[in-house]
C-alpha cells in the first residue's frame, strides 16, 4: 500500500465541462514503440500554387474562380456537409429506435490567407486579427439566420487530420441543432452558472492560475492551458479570463490578445517537434439562438494527435472506444514541456 | 421545401445506447478525395516470425518466454496501463476542478492463435470458439478478482489502429471503475430494462429484423448489422438475440453461433476493399461488481475506419470533435454493401 502520487500511479481525472472521465497513465509514456509512422511532408511550399484550389484567382471545383483576395477570404463549402434546403418532416414519436430529424445549416471555407504557404505561427499578429475579424463576421452573418442556432468556427490542420490541402485554412458550419459536444458542455457551463452566478470557466482559469503547473501561456486578457482533463497528448486550450461569451463580445484589445496568443501557442507547438503541428482546434462560445448566455465562456480547443515525435501519434482506438480516453503523459509534464519551447518560430531561430 | 427523404437529405439520428446524435450527410459520399492515403502492407507473413514477441517458444520485452501455445495465450501485458498496486487515497471533495482518483486494473494480452499469419476470418470455427472460451474464462477470473467491476475485452487490428504487432491478438483491460462509454451504456440500458422488463437491445433486434435494411448476417442466436446510429462507414455491431447479459453465460451452441459469425462478419469485411480490414473492436457486457444485471445485454462493437477504399479512411477530427459524429454515407446502403460481400475469403476464392 502506497500514498497517492498523480505523478506516477494511473488514475481517472474528471472532465467537468463534459462530465466525463479521463484514464492517464503516467507511467506508460516509456513503452517502446515498433507500430506505425506518420509520412511528414518536408517539402517547402510555393507562395501560390497554381493547382491549389483555395489560392487567390485560381478555378474551384465547381467551375467559380477565387477573387484575387488579400486577406482572408470565406466561401460556401463546395461539397457542403450540411444543406440550407428547408425540409417539410413530421416527426415520427413511435419511433423508439428510429429517431432521425433533418437538419439544416450551412459549411463554409475560411482561407487564412492568400499565401499558400503561411500557417498561423508564422504570419503577422496583424493578419491573425484580420482572421479573427472574419470570424466575428461569420459568428454574427450566419448567426443571424433564422433557423442557424450553433456557428462551429474550427480547423484541421495536417494531413493526419484529415486535411486535404495544405493552403491555410479553416471551416464553419452552422446549423439549427447544438451538437452533441457543445450540448454537453452547455449542459455544464449552465448548471454551475445557476448555481454560482459565474462561469464555470471564469473560476477554473483562477484556480489554475493560482496553480501555475498547467499553464502555458498568459497575457493580459487571454490563458492557453493544458486542462486537468486533457485527452491528448498536448492538448491546450485558450480561454478569456474575462467571461465573455461569444468572439463579438471582445473588445479591440481583446482581439489583438487572442491573436498574440494564437500565434504564441502554435510557434510552440511546431517548436515541439521541429515541424508543422497538425491539430484540430474549435472555438466553443454562445449559441446563436437568439437568447442571452451569460453562462457561456468562450474558449477554443486544440487537439493535437502527436504523442513522441514528428511522426508517432497517439492512437485513440480499442480501450479508448469502448471505455473512456486515455493518457500517457501527464498533463502537468505536458505543460512544462510546451511552456519551454522557444518563443521564435524554428524556421526562423538564429542556428 | 421539400419533404424528408433520409436517404438523401443531411439529419440526425439518435444513438439510444449512449444517449448521442451523429449527422448523416449522405450526399457527400461523392466529394472528391485528395488528403492522405493510408498505407497497406502487401508482404506475406511467415507462419512464425523470430522477431515477433507474440509468437510461441519467443523472448518478450521482459525478458520471459512465451511457451510454446497450441490455442490461444494470454499474459499480462509488459507496459500496462493499469497496475494492481493498492493506492491509498483520501478524497478531496473540495476540488470542484481538480478531480481525480486512482485507478486500480489489469491489462492483460491475448494471442488469438500460434500462427503468425492468421486473422480472425482466416481460422477455423474451432479456432475462434476457442478464443471465445478464453474470453470467458478471462471475464470469471479477472471478474472475480476483489476490485475488479468492470472487463473490457477488445482489439485493436490493424497499423491504422494504432496496432503495433501483425500477429493475431486482443487485449483485455480490466478495473474498478465503469469506464465513461460503459457507464452511459449502462445508465441507458437500466432505465430501459426498469421501464419495459425487456432489455433495450432485445427489443432493438427485433425491430431491426423486422426492417431487413441494416441486418448483414443472421444465424439462429446472433445478428450482425449496422446500427441505425453507426459513426463509421462500416461500424457493425453483433447481438445476441436473446437476452444474454455475459459472455459466460452463452450455451455452448451459442459460443459456436457467435465463433460463425464473428467470422463470417470479418471475411465480408476483408472481402469489401480485398485487404485485411481494420478496426477497433469490444464487447460490451455486464459489470463484475457482483450484482444481477438482467438489463445488460450482450453486444460487440465493431469501429472500422476506412470510408471509400483500402487506403482511405475517414477522419473523424474538427467538426466531428467539437460538435459531432459525423458519416457521409447512411447506414442502409453501408449494410447493403456488406450484405453483398462473398462468404468465401478472397484469398481462398477462386479465380
Ligand atoms: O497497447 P498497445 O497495443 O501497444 O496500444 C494500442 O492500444 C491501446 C488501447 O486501445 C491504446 O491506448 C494505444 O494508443 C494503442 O497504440
Ligand atoms: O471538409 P474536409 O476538409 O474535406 O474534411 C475534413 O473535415 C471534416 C470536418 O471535420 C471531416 O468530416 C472530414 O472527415 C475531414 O476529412
Amino acid at each position: 500500500m502506497k500514498n497517492f502520487d498523480i505523478n506516477e500511479d494511473p488514475h481517472r481525472r474528471f472532465n467537468p465541462l463534459i462530465n466525463e472521465w479521463v484514464l492517464v497513465s503516467p507511467h506508460r509514456a516509456k513503452r517502446p514503440w515498433q507500430g506505425q509512422n506518420e509520412t511528414i511532408s518536408t517539402e517547402s511550399l510555393p507562395k501560390h500554387d497554381p493547382e491549389c484550389y483555395l489560392c487567390p484567382g485560381n478555378v474551384r471545383a465547381n467551375g467559380v474562380s477565387n477573387p484575387a483576395y488579400k486577406n482572408s477570404f470565406v466561401f460556401d463549402n463546395d461539397f457542403a456537409a450540411l444543406k440550407q434546403d428547408e425540409i417539410i418532416f413530421e416527426e415520427d414519436i413511435k419511433h423508439t429506435f428510429f429517431k432521425a430529424k433533418p437538419e439544416q445549416g450551412i459549411s463554409r471555407v475560411v482561407c487564412f490567407s492568400p499565401r499558400h504557404d503561411l500557417t498561423l505561427p508564422e504570419m503577422e499578429v496583424s493578419d491573425i486579427e484580420n482572421i479573427v475579424k472574419t470570424w466575428q463576421k461569420e459568428y454574427t452573418d450566419l448567426g443571424n439566420i433564422k433557423y442557424i442556432n450553433h456557428v462551429q468556427i474550427f480547423e484541421n490542420k495536417g494531413s493526419v487530420m484529415g486535411c486535404s490541402n495544405p493552403h491555410p485554412h479553416g471551416q464553419i458550419w452552422a446549423q439549427s441543432s447544438l451538437p452533441t459536444q457543445v450540448e454537453k458542455t452547455h449542459n455544464s457551463l449552465k448548471s454551475y452558472f445557476d448555481k454560482n452566478q459565474r462561469t464555470l470557466l471564469e473560476d477554473y482559469v483562477q484556480a489554475e492560475l493560482k496553480v501555475g503547473s498547467r499553464i502555458v501561456i498568459e497575457n493580459e486578457h487571454f490563458v492557453a492551458l493544458v486542462p486537468f482533463w486533457a485527452i491528448w497528448p498536448y492538448e491546450t486550450m485558450i480561454v478569456s479570463k474575462r467571461a465573455i461569451s461569444k468572439i463579438t463580445d471582445f473588445t479591440a484589445e481583446e482581439v489583438s490578445a487572442y491573436a498574440k496568443i494564437l500565434k504564441q501557442l502554435t510557434i510552440k507547438y511546431d517548436n515541439l517537434f521541429n515541424t508543422s503541428f497538425p491539430y484540430s482546434s474549435g472555438i466553443h462560445q454562445a449559441p446563436t439562438d437568439g437568447f442571452d448566455h451569460p453562462e457561456w465562456h468562450f474558449h477554443m480547443h486544440f487537439y493535437p494527435p502527436l504523442l513522441r515525435s514528428a511522426t508517432v501519434k497517439k492512437f485513440m482506438v480499442g480501450y479508448e472506444m469502448m471505455g473512456e480516453s486515455q493518457r500517457d503523459i501527464t498533463p502537468e509534464k505536458s505543460a512544462e514541456i510546451l511552456r519551454q519551447q522557444a518563443d521564435v518560430h524554428y524556421k526562423n531561430a538564429v542556428k
